[in-house]
């Protein structure tokens, strides 16, 4: 784990972000967000959304993607159209090798602010302050960049648990493999 | 015109059926249906219905591609899961470079039975009928060639009514592109 994209899909605004997993903490690389022509058919929308996030992951080279889960109760005609714009999302992602991981929006909530009820302005604030960044991004750059270091955090914090687990094993007089 | 490809996406089968406009009729070329894993995570589903979907452009080279539009009141879950594997479908031709069409259900049924309030099996045995096969194709296959169809009969009626516009013109003594 090292590059991580971020997505935060939508059928007229794609968000992205792209942090690195240092020791330290998380440096920020790039955010921003893929728009759809206003004129376009769905189908045209969509192409847009596969080349944008497809461009982003030829550039950049991140090796994971991570993505909200969506649990909402909105319309069946808006769950349809974010389902499109976030299947077209994901399988650019995995035409191109990454893997993908999904996270629930509390979780997601939960790594950047600390509790999985916080706002979207709450979020937009820490995620500047996590990642040093000199102005707050924009809404969707900044849910995507939110995403990418919830999946960062916890793979840490996996990596963190099975080091003192094999520690444990280590004081008990135990091996690696039992 | 020539060859047409119908797809009826879903999250875990997505049928398809290609058909031949020919000036006779239509003609059957092949159907079936792309099966997503039981086992497989969200983001492998959408691969495995995207590199489908591509592998049967490839081998029979549609110029073309319909699906039905989707006017449902299903709950939005459902609808969610529905748009992701059809917004996967219709990038997986955008990116092989086909025009996609959509239709309304009832355009479908109109194309297919005659009326718009035909029901499943009406459609499938009228399928069957149209492109003079011995068994009635599997639903979800016999669903992508009435797609496929209805494509091909409106684009049929449309080249009609632009020939008849230009027979009057050429009565009244205008010129084809007045």
């Amino acid at each position: 784990m090292s590059l991580i994209l971020g997505i935060d899909p939508g059928s007229r605004v794609t968000g992205y972000g792209i942090v690195k997993a240092v020791d330290s903490g998380n440096e920020y690389i790039t955010s921003g967000c893929i728009r759809t022509s206003d004129q376009a058919s769905l189908p045209e929308k969509l192409d847009e959304i596969f080349n944008g996030v497809s461009q982003i992951i030829e550039s950049y080279c991140p090796q994971e993607m991570a993505i909200e889960q969506v649990f909402m109760a909105k319309s069946a005609a808006s769950a349809l159209k974010l389902g499109q714009a976030r299947g077209v999302a994901i399988v650019a992602a995995t035409q191109l090798g990454l893997a993908v991981t999904e996270y629930a929006a509390k979780k997601v909530k939960q790594a950047v602010v600390g509790t999985g009820a916080a706002k979207k302005q709450q979020m937009q604030h820490m995620v500047r302050v996590l990642l040093n960044l000199n102005a707050a991004p924009q809404q969707d750059a900044a849910d995507a960049l939110a995403i990418a270091i919830c999946h960062i955090n916890t793979q840490k914090s996996l990596i963190k648990i099975a080091g003192a687990d094999s520690f444990r094993r280590g004081r008990l007089g135990g091996k690696g493999g039992t």
